[in-house]
């Protein structure tokens, strides 16, 4: 196969921007590796909102299952986080999302880049060498179980339900991916308050005595919250439900240096979705500033889903060039510093 | 009142260690202000399911309610956490307790020593001068929510429900608290999802017309736990709902440089409890290691819970002096270093 269909939702804040460097930058893979990439647009989030009031219209939807591949900016507008009361909500476009697509398993990769780790607040010998990949279930859990507000007595509940069945796929991802690492696979739990956390422990045990290579541990979710920056190098793969993973994710992200780098893939049995892990940071929206690379870096584990692995590879290979050569954006580098397209377009050319 | 009946709940690991340093501390206070205090022993935790089968025995229930104030070490047992079948549990023992003594607001400050602040994973710069106070709701959530599990149908549920008048009192508490500090506020909820986090968000932004004085802010948790270790100097007082506080209070620990050093308290209208961050710590039970500053800092908020200003202030005091003369124990200096029972006789003594 060497024609691909890729559904492109630019979404809020700065997505449209460092979606436009993915399209970009999959021109250029295509003209270097000889495939097609034909993008099909779908509205989505807030701006879907503006203009259907829908925040994941069927269209989008249409689009996105008929795709080899999903390309996703970022979703959230602040004229929503300010106001509990909003009834429709560009995240509910996201959730509805993964949910229709089934992507049961986010899956986000945590490295450090040698000339960028003074970045981090976290101390160099700290983080120096870290090479986490990180499995956060992402279509059930407290997010997908029954909510309830009444407004008149007072009170609102959320379930946190998982079954056996919503466990098990992503067990096997986190234990398989852990067997072509460094083998060791750690479950972020709160087994010790939760009966979730407990049967997350017991379906996981189960699953090991298949992958007997791989050592598992169990690790609750307020230490890991501590242990990830006290010492983030003990971790190869982490496996955890829908919240905690939210969470914990999006700490580990400061490990890094910058927000703006770091990638994800969120995986279905017949859909996929790739997304930086960045919000629509609305500020800074329209400036020309927004980092491109987690975009892009997406964009590459885009590549590897769909068996382009040499592609996937030189992709990578141009972003660390891009990065090695302070061709980045302001986040990275005060001094001297390079736009979002420009950015795009260096590494572009150099593909 | 100069006469104080204080309970004396050990616990697991290096409870008793650490707790045997404050009630040695507290007699020295006793001496130099005149005041008495009454110890009664409690049996609690994984000791106490040894013991009686019970983590939390009746008459332990008894003794606390009893009391002016609970001092409390820490529980927990490694024989427990890796079995998730177990029926009785160390947890719950801290759990029920919690909940029968109604300790609604556990309150957890956050400061850098200036002599400690390189033994952050977190860079100086980052953390210096970093001075925070989290309220964390103690008694409801998903903690205190029904639980159920199907082994046979192969699934759980944890639910997180918040009733108004959960919410108000310790929201109430933060309010005042930050109208005495740098008068900010920040909700930490997850209100783009769940229904709880939007009934919190409501009832703060209800309650803070009644402190117009102090600037109310909201972040999702999983912001938070970024911006918790890129910039915590821009918080003065967080409120959060249980399970989040669980998580963003320990994860905030490692900003201080050592979690031997952060105590805690946990309020209710009628009792209160006083216990060090750090839980029991069993692979260093019973070799005179343990940091004896969270439990003694512990008895600090105690003796300003009992309105004994002065005490508590020299009490704080002798603990700055200890730590500044590097009298203290071998996690904050591998060189020269004291055992827990020298640190606080050191304490106990310049008192
Ligand atoms: C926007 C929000 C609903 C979403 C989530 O909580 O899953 C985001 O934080 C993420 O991690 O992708
Ligand atoms: C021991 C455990 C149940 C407890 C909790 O989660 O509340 C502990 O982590 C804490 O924070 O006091």
């Amino acid at each position: 196969k060497t024609s691909f269909k890729i559904a492109v939702l630019p979404g809020d804040g700065i997505g449209p921007e460092v979606v436009n460097e993915s399209t970009k930058i999959l021109n250029a893979i295509g003209e270097a590796f000889n495939y097609t990439f034909e993008f099909t647009y779908g509205l989505m989030g807030a701006e879907a909102i503006f203009k259907t009031g829908n925040p994941l219209p069927d269209e989008t939807l249409q689009i996105c299952k008929e795709s080899d591949a999903v390309l996703f900016g970022a979703i959230g507008d602040p004229s929503f986080d300010h106001n509990p009361d909003a009834k429709v909500r560009p995240e509910q476009g996201l959730l509805k999302l993964r949910k229709e697509l089934g992507l049961f398993a986010n899956i986000r990769p945590l490295k450090t880049y040698s000339s960028l780790i003074d970045k981090s607040p976290v101390k160099r010998e700290v983080i120096e060498g870290t090479d986490i990949q990180i499995f956060r279930e992402l279509v059930s859990g407290i997010y997908f179980g029954e909510k309830f507000t009444d407004e008149e007595a007072g009170y609102a509940y959320d379930i946190c339900k998982y079954n056996r069945e919503e466990i098990i796929p992503i067990v096997h991802m986190a234990f398989q991916e852990a067997q072509k690492r460094r083998k060791k696979l750690t479950l972020i739990d709160k087994a010790n308050v939760l009966d979730t956390s407990r049967l997350w422990r017991k379906v996981c045990k189960e699953i090991a005595h298949e992958y007997p290579d791989v050592e598992l541990d169990f690790m609750f979710v307020d230490n890991a919250a501590m242990q990830l920056i006290l010492n983030p190098k003990q971790f190869d793969v982490i496996v955890t439900e829908n919240m905690f993973g939210d969470i914990i994710s999006d700490e580990a992200s400061v490990i890094g240096g910058s927000i703006g780098l770091l990638p994800s893939a969120s995986i279905g049995n017949e859909n996929a979705l790739f997304e930086p892990i960045h919000g629509s940071y609305p500020q800074a929206k329209g400036k020309g500033i927004a980092n491109p690379v987690a975009s892009v870096l997406s964009t590459a584990m885009m590549l590897d889903y769909l068996g382009l692995d040499q592609a996937a590879e030189k992709l990578r290979q141009s972003v660390e060039y891009a990065i090695e050569n302070k061709y980045v954006t302001a986040d990275l580098n005060d001094e001297q510093h390079y736009s979002t397209s420009e950015v795009g377009s260096f590494i572009a050319d150099y593909i």
